[in-house]
């Protein structure tokens, strides 16, 4: 069993410094979401000081939505390689461009990951390394579906196992796979795809957690995406009771997380290991 | 007869994904605005990618606070162009510094824009290519008032003329122009200049209804300086009645065009074709 | 006595045009909070185009979150010097790594600063040239104290006669020094720590303030810190009476500011001047 309080838990107590090198369109909303889990971000992206920033860090998060700065997430990666430190990357758009495809291919050559988290597009395209997704939002018939469930866990398992990495996919159904073990959460709300940023604050989110529980590195990217799951729901009920939008949408996410308790989060959580 | 209700009722449907090259002060406010309206952002803006990502969109947003990536935004442009893909251009601070003159002539050399958009200064700096604006607000004689509407309107009349764009001036005045027909727009309110990227906002949204609309782009224009100024009065009357200020209020604005139904847009909407 | 009334009051009246080259993690806000204080950001960053850009503008803040633009800070800061426009320096992170200490020193050697503001260890780490803080929050040992204030109020003194400006240290006291006069704010509150964001916005204030009042530029500065750690209360009043988080917490700070009174601000203000 996954403890996901004791998971959100290690995030207040140890409050670990995450470093992201993550695009310009959700940073502020990235550095928000780690103060409201109780860390504390470095947004240093510069290649000049991302080696140096690193050392101090108990995590980093590698975006590629910062395309342009991908040679900087392989020297931070090398280093907190070497350092033993988690890294954790957001393959965002990894099919969309042929950019974006050998930017995914060199840092996976590159850098050992703790942890991966895209979309369904985005795993497959990893997976495949062949062409899916027209941006950065899921292509229709890439979701995982109850349907397609069983197809869909071969595929992060055997990305799991080839990569080394724990590999979380967001959407209707999360799927979080280390090679030997897949949980599926079923947690969250069709608003989260009508704010920009859900994808990347999940991901910094994971990094929180892996930065708290370096041990646990399956355990720390369900609890983070539990975490999210929840938090959009308690936004999503706010939003029905309030008549608001997608922007208190975004608000009330992150500011669910700053309040969000160990027994809220662990009677909320919709979990369980798979076990075909 | 603008047919405002339909402009909005085919962006929810159509959903266009919509490339915004745009600066990084307003790029979340951009992207988030899209998703409200209920289109599919995408911020990809480095050069090595536009053309590529450029060719799965339905609209391109130039935007010239993103001075450094003006190269990118003239080979997405003509990409877009070879594509019939309708391009909108912000000439953000055009007559604010010299580089912003030469950026500004340059784009209108090297791409045909679907649209342009901009305060009064900055559309006057284009028409002249003058000396207007210090900085990227409007410049208190410039603006568009019920006095000087004749000359404002053979201006933007002229310079639609001359570019083949719809010129759209905003301000208490919003002017649209096709170079034929004229529409004057009288929504909005004054704390929309109290917020930054209400003016980037406003010409991402033009983006998402031309890419929704692309083969009536007077119409995608007005509709959408339309909503945005209802969505402004909306989000005043909540400003008012809860005390709240100018960031609550960007909240609102964009969380109003979330729940902007068409009938309230057909109704709230102050347009006529101006006759003169 | 410090006049907070009517510094803030300037600001209103004389509506400062403040260029900000700021990092992309908090720029955002910074142009809101200048918007919210009553003046017009420019967030111009462009080496090509910020000394031109200065030109027409009442204040300069650099913020060295912006590690890429130091190079136009130092271009952009020798031109307000030689306009007499002021300059305000934001050492963001400036002992942490390598590239940052050599950076803070380049530009305090280069440009003359009107107010430098930093958290306790940013300030010790340009007093000492030494190696304070792990990324950008302070340290806990380096904190502003009512135990060490007399040892802090030296180095902030000294500090202020080395370079010429008013050094602000920010935290649970803040300090004011022009190297004669010494002020201690004790407003504010924790969750103030808890956005990111904060500082940058406080140093961006500054700057709107240093731009309403060239002529006093410790009153500037004062109010400035008195008027964040007022709203910051503000704030914090109103996430205790609706259960909200850090993400509210901004907005609602923001708001506090844009509706502050001179009257509500001077009744609030906690200060007193330094008298060893």
């Amino acid at each position: 069993m996954v403890d996901f309080s004791n998971a959100l838990h290690l995030v207040r107590e140890r409050a670990p410094l995450v470093q992201c090198i993550t695009n310009f369109v959700t940073v502020n909303d990235c550095a928000n979401i780690i103060l409201a889990a109780g860390g504390s971000p470095s947004m240093a992206h510069d290649i000049r000081e991302v080696e140096d920033a690193v050392s101090g860090v108990r995590a980093l998060v590698c975006n590629m939505g910062a395309i342009e700065d991908i040679d900087a997430m392989v020297l931070a990666g090398k280093r907190a390689n070497q350092l033993g430190t988690p890294v954790v990357l957001d393959p965002v758009a990894a099919g969309g461009t042929r950019l974006r495809r050998e930017s995914a291919k060199r840092l996976l050559e590159k850098v050992r990951f703790t942890a991966i988290r895209g979309n369904a597009s985005e795993i497959r395209s990893l997976a495949r390394q062949g062409c899916g997704g027209s941006g950065v939002d899921v292509s229709r018939g890439d979701a995982v579906t109850e349907e397609n469930l069983e197809e869909a866990v071969r595929l992060v398992r055997a990305l799991a196992r080839e990569t080394g990495a724990v590999i979380a996919v967001s959407g209707a159904l999360d799927l979080i796979c280390d090679g030997t073990r897949t949980a599926v959460v079923r947690n969250g709300c069709p608003t989260m795809a009508r704010i920009t940023g859900s994808g990347c604050m999940l991901t910094t989110l994971i990094g929180a957690f892996c930065g708290a529980s370096p041990e646990e590195p399956f355990e720390a990217v369900c609890a983070a995406m539990g975490a999210m799951g929840v938090c959009g729901e308690l936004a999503e009920e706010r939003r029905l009771a309030n008549g608001t939008g997608n922007a208190t949408f975004r608000t009330d996410l992150i500011d669910a997380l700053f309040n969000l308790t160990e027994c809220c989060l662990k009677e909320r959580v919709r979990y369980e290991l798979y076990q075909r």
